[in-house]
């Protein structure tokens, strides 16, 4: 890992030139380089938590003024509870995942002798732009080593000493390793983002981490591949048949178990006929945990006066369209599937949306039309995320509708090759004509 | 199909509902529809003819006054032999391929009664900004429908008669069908593609079918992903161990079979020690079709004299990163394998590339390390095309390094979403602490 000082194009020249040694090493030399990272990190704890203590002090007298929020100080804090060794443990976890690197996916044979193979391969050179958190710089370095991809770090400045600190201990212990220094860089110079989104020759993906605002701005400034993490606008759609208590218990969890993440229910869509039979046992439970409705008429027609210590609010159509990320819910009713799938693939965000009902035909009838990464039948969106789908590990989450969608884990980070394998086969030996050959196309076993 | 005068918006409106529906037709609905057309173009065959024959007396015109290339005029002409029921046949070849939409790629327990599934899906909506060739649209509309998208196209202007004649008779044709008119739509109204770029809430992915200044231009002028069929530089690294006479065969083939596509020879690099043993057949040969050959001083050297009839030019450095599209082939003079894979992965279009040799450790090694969408061992970089690949059609040749690579198929028109199907379980469930359960993460069979 290189600390670098050196402008953006010869940092992106030489993560380059890395990226093209990086892709050539074995599982075994990109895994002994995370082995000696978190060996590396293990041993600075001290320094580095020292240097995480100054950064924060900083952030505490900005705070003090009014100049930075306190939930930017707390993300800052690695010296909080369980961080460091979740952080340290996160390199190993990675380092433990199946090598992404040279899977075969497809192996046809052209003709006897010309055979072709498609293979898995990293992407190139990743450039990550990132807030604040100082863990993410350990997380990221390990999920592009693994990878096989040169990655370009720039964060947040506020957390600027804990990086460098870490970014130190890296490169010191790449040193001893295969995988070339320049695989990893951090970049600390100041306001170089524009000059790095112009360098698409260089450059293969974008990977923002931070705000609708920075995803949006980079989206608009540069050639580079954008991989998104937008946000989530999540809805549920309250069926008629579902079962009360079940749909509470899934309500609940959906919008009240971490309300400020992407994941968190935004919308519930009832159905008319299920507004006094479902809907109140679910209120009820919502009302418990303190979420306020803003409900449309005949929701609120449906719940005013019936169930004790609700807050009901009359919805504008801007709830709808609102990602509260609070303990607030939009309250909606609709006449048919049909009109909640409408809804939902007009109002909502693609993210992650689900049908609570008994009927497997209404739920396969909702999954296959609502245009979403996720589409859930009788469990909560909050399940949308790379560790609970068993991916190990997440780069984010992607509303993009190419390439990578839903929770990205390593695999969002490979592309593939083609390899042919002749024996001096011409082209102009096939296609029609008199002693022409036509191509086999013989689908092989791909062990 | 709709021929629309509807603004770019509404147009992009009408194409994402349009996209919904078409994402839950079953197979059969969708390749009925491709039938529809195929009948429909054939009875209306000679009034598109004499459509399009009116666009070429007007590009003929225009040709006359040298307002217009005359390849570009030969390009027009759906008249010409075998073309228009190449088209025809285009149709119903995209029918008779595997359905792509709706495979499950991915299955998971994550727990009892609580399963993940990982199924393809149409991306969406489609741009596609083509330059005059009529046939265009009939291929364009048979991939659309049968990978589930919505299209809107947008053609040149060159050959407007034709594209109205037949975007009328697939509308008709699809009137019968389940398929919605709003799915593909024809843009005729003019300067639309700068509105249609900024529509990044309504279209999915743009795919340009056209020049290097038009692709570069609209990545340029866009938040939504674009799938680049770039330019090709491919090179052959000439290597000492190769059999000269299937050298020769294979770098006349990859040079001069079409000269003026993007997976044809521009730069042969030559190993120091193969110029005298292996290089003077391949130059025979090349002389023989009229090849030109730019070489450096060492190249040079060993040639001059030797070949009769054989036109060699001193190289310029620019040489080496130019796409000469013709019977010119730049030759260089490397002193090693790994000299033959940095030429290539910083001068080259990481396009395809091939190398000559009999030695599999050197051929690994270099399918290895050079980062191009094709690494070929001793075949020509001309098999690197859709139909040859076994893919039955392709979209074009991709040099992203993200989505699709290479050749583009059907598969390169899909991406997936997440179905998770359980019986009301919830986040809070799962994890560390009393009482909570672990995820099973159990991989299942995909049948």
């Amino acid at each position: 890992m290189s600390l670098t000082n050196a402008s953006p194009v010869d940092a992106a020249r030489a993560a380059k030139s890395a990226s093209h040694v990086l892709a050539t090493l074995s599982a075994d030399a990109r895994n002994e380089a995370l082995t000696a990272i978190h060996a590396g990190l293990t041993a600075a704890r001290d320094d580095i938590l020292a240097a995480n203590a100054r950064d924060l002090e900083l952030a505490q007298q900005a705070a003090a003024d009014g100049k930075l929020s306190s939930s930017l100080v707390a993300r800052l804090d690695l010296g909080k509870k369980g961080k460091w060794d979740d952080m340290l443990q996160g390199i190993l976890d990675v380092r433990d995942l199946e090598d992404p690197v040279g899977r075969v996916t497809l192996r046809t044979r052209l003709d006897d002798g010309l055979e072709l193979e498609r293979v898995t391969c990293p992407i190139g050179v990743l450039l990550i732009i990132f807030e604040a958190r100082p863990e993410v710089i350990a997380n990221i370095a390990a999920l592009a080593i693994k990878s096989g991809n040169a990655a370009i770090l720039k964060g947040g400045k506020e957390s600027t000493e804990s990086f460098v600190a870490i970014s130190r201990v890296i490169s010191a212990a790449l040193e001893k390793t295969q995988v070339p220094n320049g695989a990893i860089q951090l970049v600390t110079t100041r306001d170089v983002i524009p000059e790095l989104l112009a360098l698409d020759e260089h450059i293969d993906l974008v990977i923002p981490r931070g705000s609708n605002d920075l995803v949006r701005y980079i989206k608009n400034n540069t050639r580079i591949p954008v991989l998104g993490h937008a946000d989530g606008l999540c809805a549920i759609y309250l069926e008629q048949s579902a079962d009360p208590s079940m749909a509470a218990e899934v309500i609940v969890d959906a919008k009240t178990s971490y309300p400020a993440v992407c994941n968190a229910l935004e919308t519930l869509l009832v159905q008319d006929s299920a507004l006094t039979t479902v809907l109140p046992t679910v209120a009820e439970a919502l009302a418990a945990k303190g979420v306020e409705l803003r409900c449309d008429a005949a929701s609120k027609k449906a719940l005013e006066g019936t169930v004790p210590n609700l807050t009901i609010v009359d919805a504008t159509e801007a709830d709808y369209r609102t990602e509260f990320l609070s303990l607030t819910l939009a309250v909606k009713t609709v006449s048919s599937l049909s009109e909640a799938i409408e809804h939902i693939n007009t109002h909502g965000s693609h993210h992650t949306d689900c049908i609570l009902t008994a009927s497997p035909e209404q739920a396969e009838q909702f999954m296959a039309a609502v245009d979403s990464a996720g589409v859930y039948w009788n469990a909560s969106t909050r399940f949308a995320d790379g560790t609970r789908y068993g991916f190990g590990t997440e780069v984010g989450i992607s509303t993009n509708k190419i390439h990578s969608r839903g929770p990205v884990g390593l695999d969002g980070l490979m592309i593939y090759k083609y390899k042919l394998r002749g024996r001096g086969q011409v082209s102009a030996a096939y296609g029609a004509g008199e002693g022409k050959k036509n191509y086999l196309h013989q689908r092989l076993p791909l062990g």
